[in-house]
């Protein structure tokens, strides 16, 4: 186990009718001029837009709107938004909507103070030093966005995909209402149950020996998503279920998971290529990567692969084999994917073997000294190659 | 599920070394004059004194001595740091030690901006408005006060133990070394081991219903404590048991195990009648109590305690007989509390049966108006001799 600095700021207001006390905790987090960022609309025939709205001018704060954030959410929006709320003089960013909308929302809030472009923290050009104070009303679980340090843009001129992480942009609240999410389409409800399971898989493998601690707590997150999916698919008001998801998926990517270990995270690096070329959904995208990621790397530590599979899919274990275990934990995994819906391959998702090399060589490494992507092996653009053509 | 409210403030820098960080964490929390809060005395062997003193004279703080906490610390002491931290004009409150000291620490700091007696906010005739920071360098992983909002005290005069439950008083940070751990009694290590598992306990027999998450975080973090409890006294030395028992203990406590269900809690409200009595260490208490309580109420819902018996300790089902398998969950309990060198009655622990009834009826309720103690099922006092007497 390693050392470890860990704090999670984020308040989390979870369970039904909790927007009504949004004014009051945006008060209380001393917003006045609120800018209120969303998506699509979708909150506009949902109920959710008018539910906030209630609650906001109950407590008498000013509001100004900025929709139209889109899935990968655009630099461009967020340059939108940073002026707007110079302009206006707003004093708290409320995010409505799912994980885009809230990394859209955190890049507003440490744009505002910083006098040069904030695609800067982006591209590890600078440093955040302050931010405007970020509040969210969680609409689709899934990025985790809501309790996590982390946001990622995408520039709309190079298709690039980049992340901030930094414990400035953790949100002040959450508010969690899992009846928020039962007219979530099927597939984006499968998308965000893929997305979370593989915020925990990212750290689940690791290298760091003696962490059996968060290995548990992981593989309950894990089981907890995998009962409960397909739950609300079968039965989308089904609050329980909802519920479950919910918080499973804020817990999946708060970093409680991380401490004592090092994390994995190279197929987030590689399908946030995927995503920048054509918008697909991130879900779909690490459920066609991550059980071929696992097939590439898993005889770096089979040990590690069995314990996955007999702990987490209670697959019976071959002592005397352990790689038929571990082989079998991977496609369980796969299962699970493809019955909730999920896309099995790149050519489902409309990523072609020409596009493979470009996709190899854009992958962002952690560490710019370094040649490769992730920790449980480290791969080398030729390694993603061949991670990529088993999931052609 | 039930709805909740939720957000753990307090930092947690874990592993070998951190007090080094010490002095400029307290700097970072603006503290300049401390108070140095300790027990009685076995930092001063074990070399944790000199490396905080170390710390401290470094960051160039002023430091002030309160030492002397004794186990279920006493009101007097709080009283007297009170008076001292006026006096001195201290400005942070440094606890080392273990969840005695830690208490102490947090009596302290809600005493000193109140104008009344501290004990008010214990027995309820009083809540505290504002507290002193405290932070925290743990030595004995147990009672989880390092990141939970509670505080337990003993009056001297009356044999009281009564607690305070307050956001105020989560510590702003604490560090976990569990080499500092090294050095524990293997008695002090199975006790604070018992109370740790049992905080998990309480929150784990709800009668809420659809708590699936935290069931599995909550089993996680009970069989972690079985499996490394044996490594950490038979190889008091081992890092990595020590470390997965410290970070056990503090999740174990800091709440995120509460959120969406009612815990029972009657155990340690009995229990803290037991220590007042004679200084019963805490945990050697609940390991007595617990089992028994278990076999008490274990009827109100026989399928959690199966659940129980099958996931943590992995007793072979008897889907035709779910009390057998229930019954074979407690009694492994039992077991894993006697392997560790727990006691398994009261007498054993000096408590005479003819001190159940005062014992029954001095046990604290929750609600000032009920008759009755916890929740998984309400017991009222002939109810709690019962149990006692299970367990003389």
């Amino acid at each position: 186990m390693l050392n470890f600095d860990y704090k999670n700021p984020t308040r989390i207001v979870f369970g039904k009718g909790q927007v009504t006390n949004l004014g009051s905790i945006i008060k209380e987090n001393r917003g006045t001029r609120v800018l209120l960022h969303f998506g699509g609309g979708s909150i506009k025939k949902n109920g959710v837009y008018d539910a906030v709205k209630k609650s906001l001018v109950k407590a008498k704060l000013e509001v100004f709107e900025l929709g139209g954030v889109q899935p990968n959410p655009r630099l461009s929006l967020v340059r939108q938004g940073i002026k707007l709320v110079r302009d206006k003089k707003i004093d708290f960013i409320l995010a409505v909507g799912g994980g885009s909308v809230i990394d859209s929302a955190k890049g507003i809030g440490v744009g505002v103070p910083y006098s040069g472009d904030v695609w800067d923290f982006y591209i590890d050009k600078a440093k955040p030093s302050v931010s405007l104070p970020v509040g969210t009303v969680l609409t689709l679980p899934a990025a985790g966005s809501e309790s996590s340090f982390s946001s990622v843009l995408t520039n709309d001129d190079g298709h690039f995909k980049r992340f901030l992480d930094n414990d400035l942009i953790y949100p002040v609240f959450s508010i969690l209402d899992p009846a928020y999410t039962f007219s979530l389409p099927p597939y984006q409800t499968a998308c965000g149950a893929s997305d979370m399971l593989v915020h925990v898989t990212e750290r689940y493998f690791t290298r760091t020996q003696n962490v059996e601690l968060i290995d548990r707590l992981s593989e309950s997150v894990i089981k907890t998503i995998i009962h409960n999916a397909p739950i609300a698919l079968a039965d989308p008001k089904n609050y329980e279920a909802r519920a479950q998801i919910m918080w499973s998926g804020a817990i999946a990517h708060n970093n409680l998971l991380s401490t004592g270990r090092v994390g994995d995270w190279s197929s987030h690096m590689i399908e946030h290529e995927l995503s920048a070329i054509n918008d697909v959904a991130h879900g779909a995208g690490l459920a066609v990567l991550v059980p071929n990621w696992m097939k590439y790397v898993y005889k770096q530590d089979v040990k590690r692969f069995v314990q996955f599979a007999v702990r987490v899919f209670g697959v019976d274990n071959n002592f005397f084999n352990p790689e038929e275990t571990a082989l079998k934990g991977i496609a369980a995994l796969r299962n699970f994917f493809t019955s909730i819906g999920m896309p099995s391959t790149l050519s489902a998702i409309g990523i072609k073997e020409a596009q493979f090399q470009g996709i190899a060589k854009k992958t962002k490494k952690f560490d710019p000294k370094k040649e490769t992507v992730g920790n449980f092996q480290p791969l080398a653009p030729k390694d993603i190659v061949e991670i990529l053509k088993l999931a052609k």
